[in-house]
């Protein structure tokens, strides 16, 4: 579905155009064509290809959707898919995907399975004319760092996420919900580093050293975006590595948990093991057992139980076993 | 055993030849001879060698088998080595193997212990004379990408069934059975990662920088291979991360469980401690125990061990250990 | 809000400047310009980037703040980015910033949420005029190397904490404390790391090899740098190694302690139940037990007991389990 | 030692020759000599450098032995050593050393602490004279392929004996002695690893690239060695991955299997805690207890606590605690 | 303080000179001093420091001590720390450093908290004139052989210090001073790790590629120390590996202790749960209770609880519980 399609000149946006004027205005010098589809069919992309001249391998990509994040050079045409990454309403992760082609005269964007839209990107190229006239590449700078800059907020709720179930850990009886909370999370952390791993490479090529001729214009631009996802990576590596040492540390606490555990039974049942064997000692049927017969033996007997179990009981009480 | 054996020309079929009009084909200009053979034996490796002039340590690994995936140069041949994996009826992975030779005029196919055949590579190629027309490194990529195509399905299986332990491993008294399937599933990974692994450097020889002859031409549908194998190396490293993961997740559920079945232990423990405690006092033999004389002692006697045991029972449930 | 501005030639204090002045000094030859700010707003900021021409983005990222440390070149200029890491009031780390902007004739350092300032870095370098006489370059060096060097008290600091740890690991029942001060351990560690690691690669850049222009003076000095930053990364390599083995060998020790506690319950339980069944046997009420009879009858059962559980209690002890 | 020391020419066995006439066939064209040694002392080892002209520390490795394998260049020799692994009688691994000296025109092997001779490398050089024709270089890659050929039987052995012990990781009460059978595993694998993985870097500067002069023209033989390598070195890789699962597959069986026990512990303490009460209930001395004087009191009161348990104990099965 | 100066020519020690003399030997062609020094003081490094024209920054370091082994390049002057590791009377590893100044025409040493001297290497140098003759280069090697030949004791002792706690690993009860004693052992080779890892890099710029002058001359020489720390290095590195293994297999073997530990427990608690049961029934009040009068009833009671308890004695026990 076409969301827009425009032609630029020198910075400066020329018109909204009609898909069939393409052609026209990628021939004139200095000008070029910015075209954003959405949920594109086969129809489309072939219509697509036609005018822009794309690759069978990078069109077939496009349609069957799934791809890592990457950047590929297909002769003068950069072929970039990156991911969408949002919560779902049931605060899931949901990754769609945007496949930008982006040639010497155009740039040509489409967003799959995917709410975020890139409005907000156009408005705000068109406002600045002095930069979106370094042409293409500065669209694609524009539109990656769009897309890297909403990783951001994701990244920030689950570092808070973490932080709450950290929370929690040293708590006693919640190692069940804190496991199940920490597996879950680290699905998440591995769905966002699908999304920004293979991106740190991909875009350490867009900079520096050897670059393609489309990006040369916006070095300094592209370098940030490389600053801004290695950042992405150290967080996303930071949250894997603490959920790695809090599923281990979870573990220590609910052995702990149960060694205290273990401890009180062991005191009680010691206390009461005692008990029993005083009263079976008194219920035994032997014919001289002098205690028996005075007349405050039953009550002595009872104290003497309550002393000794409260002796036991103030020992382990000491120990930290109760 | 001989598949079929076929003299292409500008990328067009021109007749299945017999093996002893090889040669007259191989010298004629912007021809080329492609054979398939099937579990080869050494006698028909030994013509083969001697036609297409073969070097003797890769007949040798060919022959000898179990290799590894692998992608040589011996002089203007290269020697490429795939892994074919499929389930077995008994949904085990089983690996086979297919050894392609690929000189400038001529493509040597030889699948051992596989049912997976490549017809349908035939098929394909010849439906699109135009690519054809690229030469033997055509239809070494048609070959790869036919074999790499082959492993998501394998991969798609696997994260099926990682998914399914998964929804069962915060289960009670699941422990036993999720370690026994993820220990499973780890040798599927394992032998799925040594067929995709390997590949995923030669593969990178295959375009860019300096590469064969023979794949010169089809450069970009090499690279297209390498991405889909890096895409396999994610999922599979995902999956093998997640299964380490979730062994550790497993032990932790099952500590839990034992932590909670040792707090039940110790509860009911607790109460009948209590209980067994009270009937031994009274069923001591001293002469001097009112209560045993009162009409009501004995029914007084039940109802305050039930009343006793009651409140324990309650605090117990309050505090989660019941 | 500005610190001080001060003007310098071949390595001499000029004199205290203000803002409007800077612009004159820069256009002079042998003279350069050292800024510092604390916490500046935006206005500041642009003012600043009006004086020097800083680029856009670095500006953008001095003021965003929350940036990893980082060593970029714009153009002639290089954008650094150091964590100020120090021990808050509650004993936790707390992290600032320090954004230095080096050209060749000025220097522009800015310092936020940070209570650690750099005047002794500037009467250092003014009392060695014939260092400071190597430019802006120095000064870069005098600033990066206080920076560093504030880093090794916290890291001595940190491997304290994990030595008391470490003295009480072996302790019986510091299980749950021990942990507790691992995690939070390591998330200090991680704190320190995430200052240090970026640096060790982007350090590496300023001496050997090609080197930015206004560091070439220096490059000894840098390297220098880069040799203390390996020593800290290798100690804290070291420090969140041994934490990870301390985790488990404090799962250990709580395992090993529970083992010791069921043993000792498994001990007393075996002890009181034989007693417990002695007694039960006399409290039968079988019509024909000569033993009840004997006048020594009860003090011998007594004694019968008492010698029975005693054997069991050397015993046990003796196997350790007491 | 001396085992054998014979000269070849063109490829072709000349004569076995005497120490002392060495020099005299070093000195002829396209003529190279084969010497082999067997646990050698200081000075057989004296008289070899001085007729091969080694150096000092080379020989100096050779007699100290225990050395890493490893591939070295001293001027135009090459100093080799090789780990020779095998089974001792006690199923331990034994490791032996071969070093190789290789010059441009001479050969010297010396064997120490091991049972693996190289009779029939020279036997199968001798009978393949178009490839000894290529010269020192070409024995060589025999002697290495020798060695490395006979590393594939140990790996398969550790691997079968690991598939032995995962077959009894899920059996009950297995968990001692599958732990000390994986950890014995360890040490041997370790062992083979120390032998293959130095020689993986080494072995990969003999092909491709700059190449030492004498394996110049046996570059295809010594990548297909590299290319076994690699093999050993993934099956390697893998073993020990595996044994790292096994071991935490292992403890948690023995957790899990440690659940059960305390499970059925708690079920059958639960079910006697019960009758006992029971049984203490009417032990009680209470003067009006009715059903003790029922004439159907005591059968009934089995009755009921038979009952009882058995409702207990089928409860508990359905739990699957029994 | 000075241990001792030298001055040499073409290899033979000329004589015994004061440090006044030094300079004068510099100045002499074919000629080359060698100081040893012993835990300098400031002045003493200060004279130095002047005599041969060393960098600031190499002799703050030198006096600061505490210093990662290194080797920096200061002009013509090859700076090297190294870590002279020995066992202090305790058993514990003592870290002291020797820190090597190479010129072309000068060697001086500083050795700081150590024991270990360096005399043997002065003595041995002078009895191979021949060698000495390559100059100051050669005595690096030698002083740096001296050093890392003192490694391998040491990795030896502890390599015997875990066969030993290996050999204990599998008894039962030694948990807890297993445990102690891995991680007191992890300390220490971290310390040696710490004194080898960072020379193997180091070292590894001695020889072959780009060479700093004074090494050039005995590049065959240090490619040796190369080996040896690449040995010492695999050793290392295997102990740390093999450490690991052993905490986790030390851990498994105290859980699977306590499991059986759980089972003997369960098994008694079991016998003596029926045992306790029978007298109980048989103390109940029933007026109707026949086998109470039979004038057998009593022992016949006692053969019951007897054989049954030692049915279930005997069926625990070939179950493996007891």
């Amino acid at each position: 579905m076409l969301v827009n399609c425009v032609a630029y000149r020198e910075g400066h946006k020329l018109a909204d155009i009609p898909v069939s004027a393409i052609s026209d205005h990628l021939s004139q010098p200095g000008c070029f064509v910015w075209v954003a589809l959405r949920d594109s069919d086969q129809r489309e992309m072939a219509l697509m290809q036609e005018e822009f001249g794309l690759h069978d391998l990078a069109i077939e990509d496009a349609l069957h959707g799934h791809q890592r994040p990457k950047i590929e050079e297909y002769g003068h045409t950069l072929y970039v898919v990156l991911h969408l990454v949002e919560f779902s309403p049931t605060d899931d992760l949901q990754v769609g995907e945007v496949n930008v082609f982006v040639g010497p005269n155009f740039v040509l964007s489409v967003r799959n399975r995917s709410t975020l839209g890139f409005l907000g990107v156009r408005e705000r190229c068109e406002r600045e004319p002095e930069l979106l006239r370094q042409g293409s590449g500065f669209v694609l700078y524009a539109l990656m760092d769009a897309v890297v800059d909403r990783y951001f907020p994701i990244v920030d709720a689950l570092e808070t996420e973490l932080e709450t179930i950290e929370g929690q850990i040293f708590h006693r009886g919640a190692g069940r919900s804190n496991i199940e909370r920490l597996y879950e999370l680290k699905h998440k952390v591995t769905a966002l580093r699908h999304a920004v791993s293979p991106l740190v490479d991909g875009a350490g090529k867009l900079h520096g050293g050897r670059v393609p001729a489309v990006c040369a214009a916006s070095g300094d631009y592209f370098r940030d975006i490389s600053d801004h996802l290695a950042r992405l990576q150290t967080s996303i590596d930071t949250i894997r590595d603490t959920i790695g040492t809090a599923i281990q540390v979870n573990l220590s606490m609910v052995t702990i948990e149960e060694s205290e555990v273990t401890k009180r039974l062991a005191a009680w049942a010691g206390i009461f093991a005692v008990a029993t064997f005083f009263v079976g000692v008194w219920g035994m049927n032997f014919e001289h057992m002098p205690e028996l017969k005075w007349p405050w033996g039953y009550p002595l007997a009872l104290g003497l139980i309550a002393s000794t179990c409260g002796v036991m009981w103030w020992r382990f009480r000491r120990a930290g076993w109760l």
